[in-house]
């Protein structure tokens, strides 16, 4: 290791090395995926290696710029019961999640680190990292982040990728086959993927998936027969470049912000 | 009771009485509310008042226009943690408000209907309502909705009101005091009121309440030493007439999609 | 407001102004109810209404005499399992009431307050409220009280009204029934009403619903093909009046013995 | 093993020879007792003594008379939270009681029994019995009853024992002494035993510990200093003979009409 | 009792008795067994028969050497899944038998006693005692032991007794078929033993019941079709006897060392 | 790919190609580790690290001889309670990791694969395992093994490393320490290793932490200082080549006869 370079990886500390170097402003990241079922296409790890591959690369260069962060071991397992009918899919439920980022929490807060950032990958964890942050909030009084490690909100496709997805491209669509062509291109068979666009939801005024006023709760089989919500025929690896560094670039800047983040002015 | 005229109210009904008039395109209203800490100028049922008006004068609206609608009893209590530390906040943990929309949702499905709408007054409830989405679609084969009674976003807010709270007004601001001056203004104390914007919040750039990549659990004294999280010094009746009449009409209209709604195209 | 009356309800204050009114002798009712099937006749409200109508005139009563007494949003779900086979239960496990008062009582004890009544309108929930008395006695250090919402045995029945229910009348009898005519007449559908008294059981010397040394396990449709146990047909709006006062003048004189109770002598 | 005499205990079985043995007539008895102080004159046991004295007495005269009755070994810890504080006390949660009982009832649901009966010797089990006692109805189409090991109501007190007690005499008193002093007298210490009767609690004309109005939840350190609600220095021989008369009588009746109780008139 | 005699059960103590009696040195019993199924020849008690008359006996004789022990009240029902398909098993799930057993533990850590012995009689329990040893450890601070009842592995079989169950004779075998003909001969029915041994286990190399490196999940019926594992046919009174004076001289033993065991040298 | 190589990652797969691929024969590995405390020569994952491994080269060996098997992504946070004191410690509660270890045995049901096998590197998982193997074998019909991934009594210790030990090397010993230096060399710190064996522990007859008939509750601040139990200066590459060795060929042998399999002769 030459100098001035961070060692990342929480786990491959021994404990008192560990208590040594925790500080109020560490910012410790904890990858969270799934293991579900995502089309023909893509493995079942999607969502898990995006998460593991964003996390990685942004502490290395925020790292690299000084700030102190650390990566956990991702949680591989997380709440996929929307894709429980497909083989392969294996899910916690809701409360199992729960009380497993609750102890994590309950067990970083017996150190020094008190600044906690959840980089998901499966969109169906969400409500529960933010059920979960509070949570860690009151019960534990550290400071707990929920980011995305998918920023594909703040990426122009490449010639229009996507577009025609009607922005229901949520699952094993144009943008997360793109990320993977880019990550793990052995695990993608892009000859099987299908477009799969419930473009009948994109009439309704009101009721989206989300970016709507009204949401509503769904299982992958409800919407799509293959479990596939986007079009995955559109997904090129220079889409899946542009969003690996828009994603990258994004939770950087996310985990430096949140390195100085206080609740009121000039506290951190 | 005039011709054409609906009763509108679960509780009003015998069993056998509603057992003959709920049929799967029955739209059932479950608004929910909180009794929480809204600073000095508002009382502790903001939020149920909000979701209980507009989910009634919605409901009357669509069932004027011949939609097949109920209306639940509401959910007073609900989940509050991030206002456990003022007193007056009766709150339920997210286990024991999830487990009562469980409850519910099993008590639901054993009756014809099947579309049940979550009409939530405060915004601590999204996630865990979310989850009991998913939850009660996965469990009961239910057709599960959330929306909010507070339709804040669909309405410009006159003369400007609370545009210099950057955003941030998210709990007694200058909407929500206006809205209870339009529903509830004998319990209204704008003398009371005082601006408590958390600005330094505002300028980060990925880290935000919602709306920004980064999101973060807090208590809401965290932000605010008296638990207010907006500029209420901004209301006004003619604000909160707006802020009603949007909420109501978005709600309205929300119901008469729903009504029709389907998760594959044609099979409403 | 007249100067001397006191504003009664929990949730129309705000929390700084609930702070400074409660004190440990402050008498805080929370009503329960139920929302299940009574039968053809009676609405799904039934013990919800009653439980809110008696606490509100008693408490009304008992403050214009100076009782320091407030009212908290009622429970209006709860545990109806008996009727869980009948259309229109919304019904709590007893799970998640137990949770539900054990949250409630946990958010009481962080007040002034210390003198808690559960005022009750639905016989399935009073093993709970009991269960839950001693909980919060001793985990959160209340005094917990609970009493029934509906004082039938201290009335005599005008004309005899119900004498041959045979002391079985539990559920949509006599009583009730009457108590409905009295509090919303327009819901009850007397026409619809049948007798449905169990005689058998009232053969049974040590076996009974309860005052007998046996008491069991039901569901109401073990005992009765409509859920109904007793005889509405007896039903009067003069025997409703007198079960509404007998019950208001009942937990007035319980509000006043329980502000000024004491576990030891003298200790008040 | 004399001819007609039955083997009662269900525990000295094999599995199949219980399995040729059991049908829906079978009248299961469970004793429930508590291990909890009971001040310094009685034993830890008190209450599952009684309750395995009772029951094994009054199964034992029911079988001679042909009745078909069984004795499942005593559940001997159960919900003595009231008097936690006491050292000795071994007490289970309600919530860990309830789950007992229900898995006991979904253990005889697999068999042809299906009727149980808690006999039960502490007062502070009787709420979570009653839960129990539907929930096994519910969950397991099982007849469960409910009923005191302890018939002090059935009996005139010898001498007048007890009256100055005010009916405040629930434990460790008058008639509980009695009774231990009739199953156990080496384990009884009468010269510790001193009289603590919450005199004043008798002034209240509404609340009280049972069969008025209002009920309250209470620990025992609450009302006494020693944790003896009650007057033992009154406590007999003769007395404690003519209640356990009363209580074996009353139980062994009891066993009979279960073993014919139906839920319809004619269906036993 | 004679001078010097200790009295040796938890239960038959009043409260303040056991307080002024318990140290730190106690030595705790708690004995555990099981009500369930074990072929047509042993009664469901044997574990709990077992695991009681070992506990007395070694109390006795350790009392009788002057160490300070006690015995609470048996657990008798406890984790018998693996035999639930079997009428008369009367099981606990894990969830509920770990919640009674930390109970315990929460009950006597608020005494002085710090060394809790449990005294299994049943092998479906070990892993949970493990648990539950740990987490009372840690919960209560209390020093928490595991031990066996039954040392059949610390006796040589007379005449070479259950040499052919191949180490596999685990439920209903020679062994313990012998112990019950010590203890209860009256509750043997040896003509009603047939041998049970699933030979085919024996000849994994790896895989098996415990003592090889993989163990397996089973219930009874996946291996025998009468829930015997073992070969009772060679049940005899002599071995029975050699068992129990080697459990009793074990047990013995085992209170001795706990009764100065320190976790530090130097430090009991 | 080569022709006859298999890929064995779970994860690696699509839903629809691991469906196919799936049959009952199928051995399906889940590694199970723990980040925790080692002392300071250790890294936190050495359990994770060692159950990884192993698990990965004895199924890559297992598959190149024909075995049908799969890996699992590994279950890196565990029960790991006892260290719960010292600082990088993140475990779960023995209640979360059951949910969890049934939520992934409820996925892998709805596949055609029943034979599932957890690999384990710590000590402190193995009670849970041998719960969940039962649970997963009642609730899900599964074919549950546990294993683990540290063969350490199937190898001599090259040159009589850990010899005097005295059977007490449980954490961070000779072996394990030894086994790290082969696995992952630039995480072992030997210079900062000393000896910590628990000798006073070896002279009790009967109380052992396994391998003796009476075991304890521990936490490893109960024994050591630093939380090492054993002596890790004796750690050898040579060692830690014959431990990993052992390891690996103990599982393959396992991994095969877990693929035949069956409870009665002949139905694998």
């Amino acid at each position: 290791m030459s100098a001035g370079e961070q060692r990342l990886r929480w786990e491959e500390y021994s404990g008192p090395e560990l208590a040594a170097r925790l500080t109020p402003s560490t910012v410790v990241l904890c990858p969270i995926g799934a293991i579900e079922h995502h089309g023909p296409h893509l493995p079942l790890n999607t969502d898990a290696v995006i998460a593991e591959s964003v996390s990685d690369e942004a502490a290395r260069l925020a790292a690299a710029d000084g700030v102190d962060v650390l990566i956990l071991p991702i949680i591989a397992y997380a709440k996929s019961d929307e894709h429980a009918w497909a083989p392969g899919t294996m899910w916690l439920s809701g409360d199992t999640l729960m009380r497993t980022l609750s102890d994590l929490g309950r067990s970083l807060s017996t150190t020094a680190a008190r600044r906690l950032v959840f980089v998901n990958g499966h969109g169906g964890n969400v409500p529960l990292l933010h059920l979960a942050a509070r949570e860690l909030r009151r019960s534990y009084g550290l400071e707990v982040f929920t980011t995305t490690a998918f920023a594909v909100g703040a990426v122009k496709a490449p010639g229009g990728a996507g577009a025609d997805e009607l922005g229901l491209g949520i699952h094993g669509g144009a943008a997360e086959t793109s990320m993977m062509l880019r990550l793990r291109p052995g695990l993608v068979k892009l000859s099987l993927a299908s477009r799969s666009v419930p473009e009948h939801l994109a009439e309704y005024r009101l009721i989206g998936f989300h970016g709507k006023p009204v949401t509503f709760g769904w299982l992958s089989d409800d919407i799509s027969d293959d479990g596939v919500i986007g079009d995955p025929t559109q997904a090129t690896l220079v889409y899946g470049e542009a969003v690996f560094r828009a994603s990258v670039d994004q939770l950087r800047e996310a985990i430096v912000e949140i390195s100085s983040f206080s609740f009121r002015p000039g506290e951190a």
